[in-house]
């Protein structure tokens, strides 16, 4: 078989929710180049799990063969599990843009252990590893520093948006490099992988540059009062924006929360950021302006407890009390599922005094995904042969595979990627040849493993249910009991108030033992017995399942 | 004092988020009544709870002033605590419209102790009550038998909307009666009280029969396909328009879901819902019928796990099983907070081939509640004296308040109330003059206490750390240990692969108990300096704060 028809293998390996979103293997041959290595964050139904990042088994596995780590930008969802990945990888190398080797070494701060200096890379830059040649390209998106990937393999040239947006007028000046996609697809693109994330929603997204207006107007409306902005830290460039516009007006800023501070030290320091230091107070300082002289720049744009803007709205924030003269700017949209917890804060603010704005009422954000007309745009230049839509729901990636079939690609050039797969592409064909193993891992404090899901499982039981404890002493001696067996409950009937239907459990606990004459020590065939009694007998009293927790205790 | 300056008073007993929604109670003198008696369902922090229903304790102390319970409609969130309320304050005669009364008299059959014959009324009757006479007013809303309330008191007369849109071409012909609203207004409001749900939305809510206009159509483009449906059972309007449409184009309908069943079931008994029975197929039956033939109406437009559209995308719905010729409605919009589910929902029925349509992409769902320009309309008809905004989140309220002053009232004359605020109104002026007990129950199964949330508070706990019992066991004959501690966890550290944590876990445990020399029986004491200890180790050990639950057992 010669090598062009054996073709590059693209492996989906584990993550939540979008495939292809945290990390994806490309291999060809005997090599393997890994493309972002990203977190996502806890769903309803993992309580107490800090962070979830991708089962690199395979990878593992297959150490020998790679070549290294191609970061697309500084998300996250896309740098989130680098400390784990190269724990398990040490001494692979890592590439990604200025900004995006930043915040890795700050991530990497907290995790001693592991030893790696991520390789900056600038956009037109080329790097070679092992049969792969990989190209750097600017792209627009909601944090500066991301890039595309056109990475040349001996069957042909695979590009790899990561999250995009066409910005004709980005911050930093420097438009998506439309010119060089052009110059690639004039010599044949094979395969595209793309974000998906807007392809339901229709037309253009809006220009980052519309923000700056629009909050230079609301700085010009609300002269007299003090301005608060929640945004997302990363989102460097909205935070240019805002530092300029307080130069422009002589407001001075305030950066709070960990985030925040965090971020826009690393992104001045590397010269990403850039205003005048005086513009900058601290925030112990805050006594000395009056309100028209303040902007305050927070995070808890989306309602997260403990962030800058959950503590003001709750009252809690030690140096800056909301009242009728502040105007909270949310600029930031609600990622799904966190709209309660905005709307908390929303109305926490509301009855403190506070003046707000949010998207649906200004243009105070805007996304920093590809909408349809501009993924057309995308598809249009670059003309792949191959598509395979990836970051985004499965409605998302559906919605992406209609742009392409409206644009005259065919069904067969096309396919939806599941977590697990295996896609191969060769000069002729794409198609699924197989499955890696995939999936995910829960990191919980110090923890990473939960085979099987079993804590979860136990969790999510206590959560609703609660629990209940029997201790059973008895004599080995006697075989006897040698007390009744005690009862203690937690997030389930309390024992106050309950007292009646707790001895009659214990009664039939005793019951259930005495029955047996003591003639069996099988003491799991016993508990068995004593969790199916409870389970039945509390879910017909109070319609309960509570985790039942038998313990028996023998004594001489 | 004479009687109007004494005025009459309105206390916003508990609930949920919105101010009134649930409850409310209107007194004069030595006289109560009860507007709504509504639950509403738990949110994130109340893991395993079934509903919320209000704590009526002022109520209950003040059972001899009750002189009834007037229901505006039949939505859960207005009837949903009626069995438990009416079990507190037995013989309460209760007042509804016939679909009310139809679906409260189905709740009531599941709490048989209850004994209660809610009297049906229409609107335009009048009844009296003490001293206050109460007109009940015809409003449209996504429920039929939806009626404002028009009291005169002594003082004056109050106006409560009820949750209300203003639909002039509403399904069932009868358009709410704004004339009757004006001759009462002539005579002069003194207080209003009215829904906010909708108050930050500009324009006008969009007519039910515009979801009948887009649904035919939609019937028309999908003529060779099986149609699924999801919406709101209690909707009897937009049944009534999909059973229509199914005649007009001779589809037979298959009910699904338990609540969707019920209702329409109750809502044609009485006569809401009026269709030829053949067109209705029971699911048993869905064989006979090609999928052109078939509109299957079901419940699950929120996503909630163990819907009728839940288990079918699930692939759990025994005779339904989704498939490319499927094109499926969610005639409905997201309650926020339900998103993630309905998104999960809509990604597995897209992955199993079925077409999709939704609010964002098509006219299929409208609002039950006004908006800012029906509001306006409203007030500008009443002109009440006094107003005070409910239903809504504080946000809501407040926007409410904006209209109000837009329409040239004043400040001192309306009132944003809170939980548990007593406000009384005489001829001269609207003002908050104490608080009444207020709050929540949670029913939890058969069990309606959770005194101090400690219950709920545990739940939390275990759900994001788990637990550990330490068993120990001490012969009190010896003063000295038994055996060594035992440790059990669930939901935290599995015992497999952590053996050696959890020993010196046990050491730990043992040493503390040693070094008291076993001079002390203060169990009490020796119980909390091991948490203490546990939870320092834990903590350090794997970052978490599981519960810890000491158990000390005494042999002889």
């Amino acid at each position: 078989m010669n090598k062009q028809q054996l073709g590059m293998k693209l492996s989906f390996l584990g993550g939540v929710g979008e495939v292809g979103k945290n990390i994806m293997a490309l291999e060809y041959n005997n090599e393997i180049i890994i493309i972002d290595s990203g977190l996502a964050f806890p769903s309803d139904d993992m309580p107490g799990v800090d962070i979830v990042i991708p089962d690199i088994t395979y990878l593992i596995n297959n150490r020998q063969k790679i070549k290294g780590i191609l970061i697309t930008h500084g998300h996250e969802d896309h740098i989130g599990a680098l400390p784990y990945v190269l724990q398990d990888l040490p001494g692979v190398p890592v590439f990604a843009s200025k900004l995006s080797v930043a915040l890795i070494e700050n991530k990497l701060k907290e995790h001693r252990k592991v030893k790696c200096k991520p390789i900056a890379v600038k956009p037109k830059q080329i790097i070679k590893l092992g049969s792969f040649q990989i190209e750097f390209l600017k792209v627009t998106h909601s944090i500066s520093g991301a890039m595309a990937l056109a990475i040349t393999t001996p069957v042909g040239t695979y590009v790899h948006t990561g999250d995009f947006k066409l910005d004709y007028t980005p911050i930093d000046g420097d438009a998506m490099d439309l010119v060089r996609l052009a110059e690639i697809s004039r010599k044949g693109v094979l395969l595209l992988t793309a974000d998906s994330t807007n392809a339901e929603r229709p037309g253009f997204s809006m220009s980052e540059r519309k923000v700056g207006a629009t909050l230079d107007n609301l700085f010009i409306q609300n002269q007299k009062r003090r301005i608060i902005i929640a945004t997302f830290a990363s989102n460097v460039h909205r935070i240019q924006q805002i530092l300029n516009i307080c130069e422009k007006y002589n407001r001075k800023i305030i950066f709070t929360g960990r985030s925040m501070l965090n971020i826009c030290e690393t992104a001045a320091k590397i010269g990403e950021l850039r205003f005048n230091k005086d513009i900058v107070v601290d925030v112990n300082n805050i006594d000395k302006y009056t309100d028209e002289q303040l902007c305050i720049l927070c995070t808890g744009s989306q309602g997260e407890e403990n962030s800058a803007l959950a503590r003001m709205a709750n009252g809690e924030f030690n140096r800056i009390e909301i009242g009728t003269n502040d105007y909270v700017i949310f600029s930031s949209s609600a990622i799904p599922g966190n709209e309660k917890e905005i709307n908390n804060v929303i109305n926490l603010l509301y009855s403190k005094g506070a003046n707000i704005i949010y998207e649906s009422l200004a243009e105070v954000h805007v996304s920093g995904h590809a909408y349809q007309e501009e993924l057309k745009t995308l598809h249009t230049i670059l003309k792949p042969k191959f598509f395979i839509p990836v970051h985004g729901e499965y409605r998302h990636l559906r919605a992406h595979c209609n742009i392409a079939r409206d644009l005259g690609m065919n069904d067969r050039n096309m396919l939806i990627p599941e977590m697990g797969d295996t896609i191969q592409i060769n000069k002729n064909a794409i198609k699924k040849i197989g499955t890696v193993h995939s999936g995910i891992k829960l990191v919980d404090g110090y923890d990473i493993s939960d085979a099987g899901g079993i804590i979860q499982r136990d969790r999510m039981q206590l959560a609703s249910e609660g629990f209940c404890v029997v201790t059973i002493t008895i004599s080995s001696k006697f075989l006897s009991l040698t007390s009744k067996p005690d009862i203690i409950t937690r997030g389930f009937l309390l024992l106050k108030g309950n007292e009646e239907i707790l001895e009659e459990a214990k009664d039939l606990v005793l019951e259930s033992i005495i029955a047996t004459n003591f003639k069996t020590q099988d003491w799991t065939a016993i508990k068995n017995n004593i969790r199916k009694i409870l389970q039945t007998f509390f879910l017909k009293k109070v319609k309960r399942k509570p985790l039942i927790l038998p313990v028996i205790i023998e004594t001489k």
